[in-house]
């Protein structure tokens, strides 16, 4: 289309994307991008009317690349530029690049954001920008009237059309637009917008939506089914914006508080598996009705949708029964990406839109766990990534470029605040951070909905209105920690009731003590079994890493990320204190919130996500730890505090950790207070419980 | 897989094919026959459990091929061979080429009709053998257990199967599968029968429908509806058989008789295009329920289907309204071959089938018109082929390998029997065929469901049973040709009225005169007005006919093929002998039956063929005859008997053709008797009639 170029044509560089090359001059900034591979959208195929191919020139002389820029170098507004400007607006400084010439060096910026009907980003999703290369695409077309001599179809005239101006080739057609396409191309007088699905895994590209005249509207779906929480983003697929994000309670939660208690519900009800399909369909819709309503956009320019979300989730969406993940060998029906439609899924979206769902990693590794490691990119970089998402299993993954390992480990429900005795979910209230003095064993806290320590002026005020309800899943990482740090529990974890002699805050419980964090109204306490449940928890997650990192042949890693919302609340070095996660340079231990929402999110906006993850996961090695003989050994080890065997020599440059205890040998018994039989074998069950 | 044959190795033909090569002793007959192209069904895999791949060995001499064939050059059967002979039965002769092994020179059959379950072919609708190259395989796999280490889903371990044993790669799976193929892999104890569509114009390979352990049944319809009939084969995919056919009248004829009327009822009642595709799709169902139940299939079994139509048919069959193909410029919504769902369109078979529409070539030559040139094959030949397909609109397609063009032309209903005083449909008791004495005048005729011609013994008696009750389509064409033959009529169709001297069946009526056919009740009459409507309705056929000749810059057509149920019954020389076709060698002009049908079944059995009918619609050219200038002219000229200004040599050498009176020029009035300006303007209204 353009002549070669030579060393005197101008030069443009297109930002953020770096990408450069000589154009001769009059090449519209338009090819020029195209021809470089840097996407820059245009809905209605370089008329001037759609204006989603804003750009803006970068004034200036960028030494460093040796440009000198200037708006002088494209070529002034013609006609058309014009009566768009005058139309519908075009803010200063902002160039349609289709109706822009290269007429001397230039350094283009191509705004993420180009926003055309003065809608706002409501919310940043994401921390980082994703190129985007979404799956459908929208074309304008003027399509030839029908004639006797050449009796095309009007829908073989459009295809046609499509393949002139587009380069699109043998498309397919949904077949909900064959009764439609006449209506259509009238009423849009032959202009029409098509909406063009591609996806190279599943199969030629496919005409999913038609609008007569020029239609500039597409959005897509990113949602994230947890077995709690159903998080969905709303996305503009022209911009990249996020117009809206939401989240709702999954109702599935009715049938069964975990997982495993849902996949019961399936095996005992007949119509079980169908009433949770419908239940967590109709939330979805019900959320999709909540972000449209909050990004002002009809469900109807809904064209595309990613869904991730742990395996049985995953089953139970898709109308799969999930039983088989209750039990071994926990096969999964499908662990492929899936792609289908929204239609078949009951999706109140357009009736063409599609739907893709990330692929599972295992049985008990999902999509979600699929999404966080493509949000994080573990395979991405040299350093040894660990990637956690604790819930009532937690999903781990390690590895980096060369080779990646996954597995699941059953924590239970303890870090969420069940089966502690003032636990309690995350509400205003809520303890959320706790101190305790070495000396005095007095404890101060927070509360969630207060600025206030405990023992600042005003926190009573605060408290008095908000209460002090209970310890939410960081405080009880937190204060047992501190309980450790400051010698109330010893390495493996007994509180010591001799120090009822010191302070009234340690006193006799039965058989064992606990430790007075709040005299109120609820008494809130951290008993023996508490501390009990959390070192099951952690016992269990530390072994599934500590297995991951043998297979991985490496003691240590360099970096962690904490994935999920029990993640963002946590404080890294009080969950190494306990050895909740390995010794790792605290710097390099981040949270970062819901990293499969992100991933999905990703995988909505650039399909080449969808087979980098789709690539990545047929690479990954799953480790089942039940069927690992050495998972026994290391979760009785990582009971102790942090852990009986392993050094933490990074954390102990940042905290005084307690000293240890000479170390006598393998055997967990000779290191504690309580070596009962009873406890040794309350410690192997729990060790069983990773599914047999 | 195996080593490169060498000229030592034995040489082995395949038959019907008449495919040979060398291959290495040990090779199994359905390697080679793989090997080579030679299409030899297998739905086990060579497990020697489906019984699809049964080959013959032909013994003897075979000097022309120099290769003498002998059951010696086979392996003996071995256990596999025998367990299944035993279990399931093989016929005399029949080998299972899965388990046989090349052990020297060999001639071998791959009969087409492989009979599994003792069913017998019911009916022959083809009278040449489609090479079989279905769009639906059946694959039997034995799928791996589900495994900890390796954590693939049901689905995902299915796929890698068929890719190791069939070599599909890539393969979709159809959404409705999704949530059973846990079920059904359990049920078949892993192992599994795969129904895999592949239809490269679609998209790629897909599995459509899955069974626990062998299936062995896989079918397909292929359907012509049309606007009167809906005639249905039902076909195996695995053989080839045509296991039944049946047809039904089209219930849509309530809301209409003919296209144009239906079209009508569609612009005038909100849900008249709902209420027809309801009524087509509800009697195609219950024309698959008769054609099952005939076969003894079940309709679960039915895996494919390809459905052809005139435009209108097509249209509301798919759903789209039909009111542009009523009125210029004749605007299809839909031109190209169709590919959907059964589903889709409401068709009760497997809910994973595919349909496939082949294209239409113009607004008024459809889908049945492209199967009929596929079947017929003008586009394969050097020779001009003439392919007419008459009911109220003529389909006419005239060409060769070098060119192909087609149109359709308005010739009414008269040839049906309509628009004629005496005139009736195909039924017992009407006149079927027509000889007059050119001496005396007397007719003798036969009536449909008896043998005998009205003047021979017995007939009177025939009569009594069946009545003598009109004169259908055959015998229409029959009287007019034979009145012209005997001089009745003249050469611009009117009849002498002085004739009534010398009998008295020729008889004044009006102002005009008719001949008395059968004196009885019903009074059997053919009247000018009968008369004028069969010389409309031939100069339409006839006009149309000559104008695509003349797009050719041909003065004659080699061969002729009546398509249709009306060309089945008509005598090609009285055709002939109206001037309804062109002169033409008489053994050249066929009649083909249901055309339509046959390339429905083509484009069934062989996918080829849909690729072969899609690249040929789209290099035929369409001529509209509204928008021909010369076509009102060549209409003029074929009002007369058999033409004004064609001659027919080779009719001329098979009848006695009355002498053709000098022709004065172009002027239609200056031949006829009847030269009134009422008759003129009432051609001329008629060859406007194409449609403006």
């Amino acid at each position: 289309m353009n002549a070669p170029s030579n060393i005197t044509d101008p030069l443009v560089l297109f930002m953020p994307s770096g990408k450069r090359g000589r154009f001769p001059k009059g090449t519209t900034v338009l090819d020029a991008a195209r021809e470089l591979g840097v996407y820059v959208e245009s809905v209605c195929g370089g008329r001037a009317t759609c204006g989603r191919c804003q750009i803006v020139v970068q004034e200036g002389n960028f030494a460093k690349h040796k440009i000198v820029s200037s708006n002088d170098h494209i070529s002034p507004r013609g006609a058309k530029e014009e009566r768009y400007e005058r139309v519908r607006g075009l803010a200063e400084g902002r160039r349609l690049s289709c109706s822009s010439t290269i007429e001397g060096d230039l350094v283009v910026d191509v705004p993420q954001d180009t926003v055309i009907n003065a809608q706002v980003v409501r919310k940043a999703a994401l921390d980082h920008i994703i190129e985007r290369n979404p799956a459908v695409q929208l074309c304008y077309v003027e399509v030839d009237e029908p004639d006797m001599h050449k009796p095309l179809g009007d829908l073989d005239r459009l295809k046609a059309m499509l393949e002139k101006d587009w380069g699109w080739q043998d498309l397919l057609v949904s077949q909900h637009l064959l009764p439609r396409v006449q209506t259509i191309l009238r009423k849009g007088n032959w202009g029409v917008t098509a909406a063009i699905h591609r996806d190279l895994a599943t199969s030629r590209p496919t005409i999913i939506a038609l609008w007569p005249g020029l239609h500039n509207e597409a959005y897509g779906l990113a949602c994230d089914i947890g077995s709690t929480t159903i998080a969905m983003h709303l996305v503009s697929l022209l911009s990249g914006r996020v117009v809206a994000s939401s989240g709702t309670s999954n109702p599935q939660i009715r049938f069964g508080e975990d997982l495993m208690s849902r996949v019961s519900y399936v095996m005992m009800n007949p119509d079980g598996r169908q009433a949770m399909t419908t239940a967590v369909r109709e939330a979805i819709n019900g959320l999709l009705d909540k972000v449209c309503a909050e990004g002002e956009v009809s469900s109807d320019d809904v064209l595309d949708a990613v869904f991730v979300g742990n395996p049985i989730m995953h089953h139970l969406f898709l109308g799969i029964d999930p039983t088989e993940l209750g039990q071994a060998p926990f096969a999964l029906a499908v662990s492929g990406a899936v792609h289908t439609w929204g239609s078949e899924i009951g999706l109140k979206i357009n009736e063409g839109a599609r739907v893709y769902v990330l692929p599972c990693i295992a049985g008990h590794v999902g999509a979600d766990a699929a999404a966080a490691t493509l949000s994080e990119g573990p395979y991405r970089q040299d350093a040894m990534m660990l990637l956690v998402d604790v819930g009532t299993n937690a999903e781990i993954v390690l590895g980096n470029r060369a080779r990646v390992v996954a597995a699941s480990s059953p924590t239970g429900p303890a870090f969420e605040g069940a089966e502690i005795s003032s636990g309690q979910r995350a509400a205003p209230g809520a303890i959320e951070r706790v101190r305790i003095d070495p000396e005095t064993l007095e404890p101060r806290f927070r509360i969630i909905g207060s600025e206030k320590w405990s023992d600042e002026d005003g926190f009573a005020e605060d408290a008095g209105k908000l209460g002090v309800t209970g310890i939410c899943g960081s405080a009880i990482i937190e204060v047992v920690a501190e309980m450790y740090l400051s010698g109330i529990i010893s390495e493996d974890g007994v509180i010591d009731g001799a120090l009822a002699a010191r302070t009234p805050r340690i006193f006799q419980n039965g058989r064992t003590s606990s430790y007075l964090l709040h005299e109120g109204q609820p008494r809130i306490t951290v008993t023996q079994n508490d501390v009990r449940a959390i070192q099951l928890a952690k016992s269990a997650l530390y072994a599934g890493i500590k297995l991951l990192m043998e297979k991985q042949g490496v003691d240590h890693v360099d970096t962690i990320r904490f994935a999920g919302a029990f993640g963002s609340f946590i404080d890294p070095k009080y969950a190494m204190v306990l050895g909740l996660i390995p010794d790792c340079d605290l710097a390099e231990v981040k949270a970062v919130g819901n990293a499969a929402g992100q991933g999905a999110l990703m995988a909505l906006l650039n399909r080449d996500y969808r087979r980098e993850i789709e690539e990545t996961v047929r690479r990954i090695e799953k480790i089942e730890t039940a069927l690992e003989p050495n998972f026994q050994q290391l979760f009785v080890n990582a009971m102790a505090l942090p852990n009986k065997v392993d050094p933490f020599p990074k954390l102990a440059e940042a905290v005084t950790l307690p000293p240890r205890r000479a170390n006598a040998g393998d055997d967990p018994a000779s290191g504690g207070g309580d070596a009962s039989p009873r406890r040794r074998s309350r410690e192997e069950r729990a060790a069983r419980r990773s599914r047999t």
